[in-house]
């Protein structure tokens, strides 16, 4: 069987793909890598460990000091998050362009020293807030590059490109992923409880309300669901 | 007048490049990038600081730190580089996977923040070593990948993609790059003097000849010309 390598942020999307991965090519066969690109939030790597741990899967974290030299934004810099009042504006200022380019080329790179040659990765272009480095042409070309540049034949799965929320939801469910949900971490202002008022926060508790399910990290922190 | 980017390794390719860009552009309109990835030879970050002095640009290095973690190879770790009779092998044991994807994908990341359009690299598809990311079609492909992932209008120029080294020689000759190209490094070994025998000083010597042309690196090690 083919080896597997997911790209776990931690939250709820590359959770599921977690899941689907190990659906897909075998407990055994999947690994998950993470970055520590110097995010303000340094929960989203505790929760990819445990989340790596409850899947019983093996974990890594790449450390990439480079993204605070590249320039401001709101992920590693003390900038204010936006909030949801602006989330019909361009592009949300948590944008450092090219993120994902450089996170899956990290990835196939380390992948390539593996011998692993699929990809996961947590990206839709639904239900987003217009990054341009999640949509499949993006996606389809960097595949195309990496094939050319590496002479190397990996491949990119997008399990979520097509689906909403609401859709990725009741696939984590299928897959048996809600244990590890309720230690995922999606919060842009990085606390926990979640915030429930960024962008964030509020496009996951669309998605939990629209297929009808309690958020089980909602339900881990019962004294928030009683307020 | 557009702003440019050059990839600055510190070695002869990327300096001949430095000059073509500063022609095109503008010197006030060029600056250099270096990458600190762990390589074991700081003398090329060196170089390429010396250079852009020389060439009167701004230099900016970028540390990427990843680059260890990602796998073995003879750049960054204690692995002996291969010589001279090993050139017909498939790769040479330099070769990091994806090295010069990461570098540009970064590069692009840096120039959008700083509202750069152009990216100047010296990789050749001519008398290399069989690198994949060098070829015309990956720096093609490439340039799609990071404007669709960016929504950017970034230009990757290659001005040496089908020139030979001899070739290469001519044009930093006619560009007025030779001061510089005494504080160039090319040796595979670290060595300065330069070792001499392996691939990267065999190729280099190879490209002098053939234009006609004393090495101005040579020429500075008068000692080492006297041998």
């Amino acid at each position: 069987m083919s080896k597997a390598l997911v790209v776990l942020s931690g939250g709820q999307d590359s959770t599921t793909c977690l899941y689907w991965a190990i659906k897909q090519f075998g407990r055994e066969n999947v690994s998950s890598l993470s970055f520590d690109y110097g995010q303000r939030h340094k929960i989203e790597l505790e929760a990819a460990k445990k989340i790596s741990e409850i899947a019983a899967v093996a974990h890594e974290i790449l450390p990439i000091d480079t993204f605070s030299a590249l320039g401001g934004n709101a992920l590693t810099d003390d900038i204010d998050v936006q909030d949801d009042d602006d989330v019909d504006s361009v592009l949300p200022n948590t944008f450092v362009p090219g993120r994902n380019l450089i996170f899956l080329t990290f990835a196939a790179a380390y992948a390539y020293q593996r011998s692993i040659k699929h990809l996961i990765t947590g990206v839709a272009q639904t239900d987003y807030s217009g990054y341009p480095d999640c949509r499949e042409n993006t996606l389809s070309s960097l595949e195309q590059t990496l094939r050319l540049g590496m002479e190397y034949d990996v491949t990119i799965h997008t399990p979520l490109m097509n689906l909403n929320k609401s859709d990725t939801v009741a696939l984590s469910e299928k897959l048996g992923a809600m244990d590890a949900m309720a230690y995922t971490h999606t919060c842009y202002n990085g606390e926990q409880p979640p915030c429930g008022h960024c962008q964030a926060c509020l496009l996951r508790a669309k998605g939990f309300a629209e297929a009808g399910r309690v958020d089980p990290l909602i339900e881990r922190f019962q004294f928030f669901t009683q307020k």
